[in-house]
């Protein structure tokens, strides 16, 4: 692919009560992406959001946040995929540019999920399931993803604490990372001893509920260096899909549509698992960020938190993973966290991640989950310094 | 532009309460505009709505219905940009095969509006307006509209009775249209009559409550013959926003959006409003059909309600507009109208309108509005018998 680069990020800590409302968080990331890149104006402006409508009561956020950015004029779009809507938005601006019809676009994703009691909290969630097949029948959204742990763990015979150090391992990094959620250490043993939430996953094994946006300014490749001395270029973008629900699937420990999603990046970008120098993928809860490991190839079935084991997924290591905290000490607002990870890869590969900084990273790769594994967006960005 | 055709079509009849889910209207209409253009398999789904998340508590709907229609693993976008999620999603999807990442494309915009108290689905509608600084003042969408109506009867000194010729002239195009919600032959006394809604707009200015679901298959116009003799050519497709909210404009009887889409449209297919042949406008409100006729460079403000008194928008005059019914008649189930419109159209360029069909019609054009005014979607589509 190529053609698109990325010129200008920014973020918003990601807090538990932001006190601030879905626009005041969508401005700042952006402002701060457009304040990065330079640019004075824009034209076009993607949002990803999966709850506003149920949570603030809010849609038309597209034309809300172009007009609040005083960008009001230029096409706008609100994209929702549960909670792959920021990778899904990144996705729909880079066909944008690439169409001819954009130039200069931003794109930033937004959830503020405070000022809400936990259950409401997780009937929003729910809506990324079917919802008259699923929802209605109680399970959670966690239930879900418990099933899958149990299914995992049963049938690759991996214990529960092979699959807890990806939180260690999140909740390690994200010391690093002062916009992070969560700056706190913990081990193993505080994952199988943190309270029960859907057996088996306990509540360490569960990324939480927060409020974040963040955002990036594109441009075409060619214009780029404009911009930035550094741009980072959008190797490959692909979205894909796999059956909506859990039931209608034949087996639930793998996501088809990750090894769909990853398949097409690494062949339009024409690189291989071994090219990636740093990992950013979707941990929503523990079994998910080693599922991960496996279904984008970096592991066999069953054997993904081997490369925990082996220390290949820390700082120092081979492909250091989720390195300014993932989903679970980062942080995941839910349509925020597709685009956090591009902004988190493009400092790794401008050389701007300060303490999080790994050494020598030239390709990154992020992996965005909606729903039940139902829908993947994947992104190859690589370094304009080689 | 060009590069993009429309290869199939499907709609739903509007009705007031279609006892089918929101997937069952999507698949009914995607099913049918599938099996029009006679593909087996397609390479992505879009899909335009903008109250699942609020009234069926349903989100995620792009994978929901890629896996409907038995097409998982493909990728899908929900497009939201509140009553013109339709319109915006078909300019996504364009974007997506003009990128070169997509080829053969369904778009779909549906909106399941029954099963829901009218104070409801008044409050879903006012989520396209700022929740924080509008909606929580008590207006609602329609008293906005009536804001609009009043100022424009009061500056440009138009009647009641003169905004009144266009819910008339669409309920007369509905009595020929078997999918049309409303089969109701009314004068301009029986729009004065009706019942008042919000000071001055009566019941019969206003479109009404309503499911449907609306669908089209996209592909490269190179190989458009391939699936259908009648291929339309999407000749411009073009977004434009505005300040989100009426308070903060100037001027309210213009929507700068509308004008801003439309000069693009026409710079981009080369065409001037003289060469429109058959016309769809969002007349949600009957002061928006007429605001509409002089915001698309057909009449001069405050004329446009002359253009029906001349009978220029009659199926046999110069104009022929909303010759399905419009908004008004046919229905307006939010985020599938500019589906609908993009649909109607299709069926007028490829002489396949039965009993609503115009003569000769070889250029139409299309007006799609979110909020007030705020986002608006305008497209060109051009007839390939030439």
């Amino acid at each position: 692919m190529g053609g698109v680069a990325i010129v200008g990020v920014g973020m918003t800590p990601v807090v538990a009560s932001s006190g601030k409302s879905l626009t005041g968080l969508f401005v700042q990331a952006a402002k701060e992406a457009i304040d990065d890149a330079g640019v004075d104006r824009i034209d076009a402006v993607y949002v990803g959001n999966m709850m506003s409508g149920f949570l603030q009561n809010q849609e038309h956020i597209g034309s809300l946040m172009a007009s609040a950015l005083g960008q009001e004029g230029v096409p706008s779009y609100k994209v929702e995929a549960a909670c792959a809507s920021g990778g899904v938005a990144m996705n729909a601006a880079v066909k944008g540019i690439l169409s001819g019809l954009d130039r200069i676009v931003i794109v930033g994703g937004v959830e503020k999920m405070s000022g809400h009691t936990t259950p409401e909290v997780t009937a929003g969630l729910m809506m990324a399931e079917d919802r008259l097949k699923v929802a209605t029948s109680g399970v959670t959204f966690v239930g879900l993803n418990a099933m899958i742990a149990r299914a995992y763990m049963q049938e690759y015979k991996v214990a529960h604490d092979a699959l807890a150090r990806f939180p260690v391992m999140c909740h390690e990094n994200a010391l690093n990372n002062p916009r992070a959620q969560f700056h706190k250490r913990i081990t193993v043993d505080d994952v199988l001893r943190s309270p029960l939430v859907a057996d088996p996953l306990r509540l360490f094994d569960c990324s939480g509920i927060g409020d974040g946006a963040a955002a990036v300014v594109l441009a075409p490749m060619e214009e780029a260096k404009k911009f930035t001395d550094t741009p980072v270029e959008v190797a490959a973008s692909s979205v894909a899909t796999d059956n909506l629900s859990l039931y209608q699937r034949e087996k639930t420990t793998v996501f088809e549509g990750s090894r769909k999603a990853v398949g097409e990046a690494y062949k339009r970008a024409d690189l291989s698992p071994n090219d990636v120098d740093v990992l950013e993928v979707h941990d929503a809860f523990s079994v998910l960020g080693i599922m991960a490991l496996e279904d984008l190839g970096f592991a066999d079935k069953g054997t993904g938190a081997r490369l925990l084991e082996d220390g290949q997924c820390g700082r120092d290591g081979k492909l250091p993973t989720n390195t300014f905290g993932g989903l679970k000490a980062r942080g995941h607002p839910v349509g925020a966290t597709g685009i956090y990870q591009i902004v988190e890869l493009t400092l790794q590969l401008s050389n701007r991640a300060e303490k999080c900084q790994v050494a020598d990273a030239k390709v990154g790769l992020s992996q965005n989950v909606g729903g039940i594994g139902s829908t993947v967006a994947v992104h190859i960005l690589r370094s304009s310094k080689r």
